[in-house]
């Protein structure tokens, strides 16, 4: 299993386009994705995020939020916990909270669910995404499971 | 790739039987949807609805609102614009909003996101579905994706 | 197309963590779930839960509800119906409902929707969880898909 890990952060004149932009942003705004709950598979590479097809129908866990209130601090946080014989993804996001407690919530939980499988973490990866709204903001953190069908090219 | 776009509705004895019986008027009943972001690969085309097989897992862009109380006036929207390199989709919804307000906006919306990426829209399409809610009611408006998997016969 | 049908119940340190530890004991804690709408193909089958690969991307109807209010009492409903053509799932949760009551809607709206589709109902099987909240807890029950990519060895 390859996954990429990315994210992104942008402003936009409605919630779906602050949405949107932010998901361009981190170079998934073409692409159909689709919401899957955390699991990796045994030794899962991290890649760089490659060329995907417009359109192409991709597996992710999404940490993503929307605020169009001025001010707000928005942040999307991703924990990647990676073992020998699987893995576990955890997303968490915040309004007005300090982004290093949810990172750190984050990696507590990831840390767990690896302990409760009995797995060893051989690498912990967080990927954080935080702005303050000027008027319609959009953040974002994922993990892109990637395959030869929808990789450009 | 290839889409069809398709709207429904109808009344049902819960709200989840509403909603069941506007994906039947809409022609999508008898499979599973599986919900994806709203992207379309380039030279996308758009084709009736064939005839899908029953518990097929069929990608979609899904516009739904279910309403229980009597009087309400539920709108769903799709707003579908296609260009050479690549096509967009919104779905928006609301609930005692003018619908002709809902589909512009869809369609504002739609052609933000077209022109952000740089690309010409050579058609655009926006598929409704409204009703007012007698006891218990639901609308649907859809892309949906096909491929010879999904395709009866 | 096979199915299994399994249910679970955990505590856990936060509500992401309890809901996972139920879906551990569900034995559908290792893979990625992608949550679809809830059709079953013609001459469905249903077995038990083979192992899974971890991290596998695994289709499912899901029924879940988390607490973290000490004394709750959560319960998540599967209702399945199988018929010759084609079957249907109902997945409904409540929190302090007679999980009786909870039982019974499912099984209504299920038969309803095998009677709106003229099929009749040649097995009607009912997976619930109901679990009392001590810290924080969650329940879940599912129809989990299965097909060969999926199952370990």
């Amino acid at each position: 299993m390859k996954i990429a890990i990315v994210s992104g952060k942008d402003e936009g004149p409605t919630k779906l386009n602050a949405f949107d932009n932010a998901l361009t942003d981190a170079g998934i705004g073409d692409v159909n994705l689709i919401k899957v709950s955390s699991m990796l598979a045994k030794n899962t590479e991290i890649t760089e995020l490659p060329k995907l097809k417009a359109g192409a129908m991709v597996n992710c866990v999404l940490s993503e939020i929307t605020s169009d209130n001025p001010g707000d601090e928005i942040t999307a946080v991703i924990a990647v916990a990676i073992g020998e014989e699987l893995g576990c993804v955890v997303e968490t996001t915040g309004i007005n909270e300090n982004p290093e407690d949810l990172t750190n919530e984050a990696r507590k939980m990831v840390e767990y669910m690896m302990e409760k499988r009995g797995v060893k973490t051989k690498e912990l990866i967080i990927e954080k995404s935080t702005a303050t709204v000027e008027e319609i903001a959009s953040v974002v953190a994922s993990v892109v499971y990637l395959n030869d069908e929808i990789i450009e090219g």
